[in-house]
């Protein structure tokens, strides 16, 4: 069966300056109609980074949507048009003060699939170098280099809850036959 | 430091059917003004739900925002004041066919903390008998057994990118020291 969804009319709701939240009538291919609220992204680069040590750098950072300070690894969004691979490395050193020249592909995920198109982009540093970090005028961040076994045990008891961490670190263990 | 990002002026852009979309001007704790534009949203549940001969049960739906075909574990967004765990007992029989009484807990994600609030609530499902599906009017899900260690193979080339499939499925492994 063709279980694609046609649109049948679409609105721009905002476009601004991260999100574009666009409404659209589709039909779908049970023949029912339905409206789709969708945000429009333009996707995001996360960086795992792992030392000669097997620390992990982690971030916190206050994240306002849940007025908390959270766990993440660095990542930041594309600029339009950027090649995702790019826009790692220039995250990872802006955020982190390390520079590497080479990354390892950790696949995408699609962070909250019924609403956002957001792609995001994961990578594995290994080799770096320390050089200065750069934050945004809008970002404060604190960073850890966490034990490897450490980090799971907080994906574990609940304490990272970031989606594109916790996959980052997944495909990591499933690469190097920890899982 | 005193992380936190202050509301100065708030509005809201749109009030929708599932997110509803807010622009605030914030000050950061480095004295700069910024913009976040926040995704309200009810917050989900997902379960991933493993048989006696250690198959999971995967559903394939079309997802407007990728336009796409994708694999994820069951889930529905939470009624407003709902509990989670009773809104993951009613997907899982709504969405899969299965009936459970009894589903454990395997924590939160955040599947974008960037612009969302949403947080999905995950939970485990092990023992559960046939009942019915009773689908949405907008749902059109294919559902397949996958065996775990397929399933896992399925994460590492990419196969699957949803978030919170990933992630539950992540918890489980540890849980069970299999990571």
């Amino acid at each position: 069966m063709d279980m694609r969804e046609k649109k049948i009319t679409g609105e721009v709701i905002y476009d601004g300056k991260v999100v574009k939240l666009e409404k659209d009538k589709v039909l779908c291919p049970n023949g029912n109609e339905s409206l789709r609220e969708i945000v429009r992204h333009p996707g995001g680069a996360a960086i795992l980074a792992v030392t000669k040590d097997n620390e992990v750098i982690l971030e916190r950072q206050f994240r306002y949507a849940y007025d908390e300070v959270i766990y993440e690894i660095p990542a930041g969004k594309l600029e339009k048009g950027e090649d995702p691979y790019y826009a790692a490395l220039r995250e990872f050193e802006e955020e982190t003060g390390n520079k590497t020249d080479k990354l390892i592909s950790l696949g995408e995920c699609y962070p909250t699939c019924g609403y956002s198109s957001e792609i995001i982009y994961l990578y594995l540093a290994e080799n770096f170098i320390k050089t200065q970090t750069h934050f945004d005028d809008d970002e404060v961040i604190e960073l850890e280099y966490v034990p490897l076994d450490k980090v799971v045990k907080m994906i574990e008891n609940n304490e990272i809850k970031d989606a594109k961490t916790i996959i980052a670190i997944t495909r990591y263990l499933i690469k190097n036959k920890s899982l």
